[in-house]
């Protein structure tokens, strides 16, 4: 376990004087550059993107999702959503249907196709996964996994 | 503080065992997000790009560092950053030198304009931050932070 930081309070201080080396958006961002990095050459073999890569993700946990909803788990902008799903459809790995309830809206399912590619993709995510929290105990991982979900809370803009 | 999650261990489970909302590399991407949506708004008034408010940031911080260090702070592609440099320049907020000791390398330093832009953005940086850690104890962002660092240190491919 690392020695924590001292954060000071923002209010009084500028970046420079927090350190960079300590300002979590700046860490989280570095992070998620690497993991996004360390991803990018398996989905390249699978001539997905990034925003392809997420909707196959998220999809293999919430299979019939909305699109609207997809958006929001995925973090991607409706516009560049509807390219995504085109490709995926057009590639064979989702199927839209419209919604039972309500005819303007939109609901994509996982195909076969789909599915297997997310397949070849997870042993990358977790291997991803596995080489941010190396040497990181599962207490302390607990820990932070507690602090982002309070994070997300705060932050929010829908009821997930 | 938030009672924390179990993580199962990832080697065994599908994402869809373990949850989209257990997965830390999902709640920080939604996490910034929103984060980064929050400065839009900020960043749109001065006209400038995510690329260009980090470069800015990453300059407030280390003024006259190398592009191609820039780059790894800043977390942006060269080929993008060049364009935000430009962009930059043009607009009077930064200037380029050649490096005194490697005339191939180029240094990037903050003018005033530059600094009085960063200095608007900063007062939001800082409020999208505090949304972000409402109602998380100093001692448990210490540890946020603490394990960031260490995830960090396990995946850079850099010494900073």
């Amino acid at each position: 376990m690392t020695k924590p930081a001292r954060v000071p309070s923002l209010e009084l201080h500028r970046l420079g004087e927090i350190g960079l080396e300590n300002f979590a958006p700046y860490l989280m961002n570095r992070i998620m550059g690497r993991y996004n990095a360390a991803l990018q050459q398996e989905m390249a073999a699978l001539g997905l993107t990034t925003p392809q890569m997420r909707s196959l993700a998220v999809l293999s946990v919430i299979d019939g999702i909305l699109i609207r909803e997809l958006a929001v788990y995925a973090v991607v902008q409706q516009s560049t959503l509807s390219r995504a799903l085109e490709a995926l459809d057009r590639d064979g790995m989702i199927r839209r249907e419209t919604d039972a309830e309500d005819s303007r809206a939109t609901r994509v399912f996982l195909t076969d196709a789909g599915r297997a590619a997310y397949e070849r993709l997870w042993p990358h995510m977790v291997e991803a996964y596995q080489a941010m929290f190396a040497g990181i105990s599962d207490a302390e991982q607990q820990a932070f996994v507690g602090t982002l979900k309070t994070m997300l809370r705060n932050i929010r803009k829908h009821d997930f």
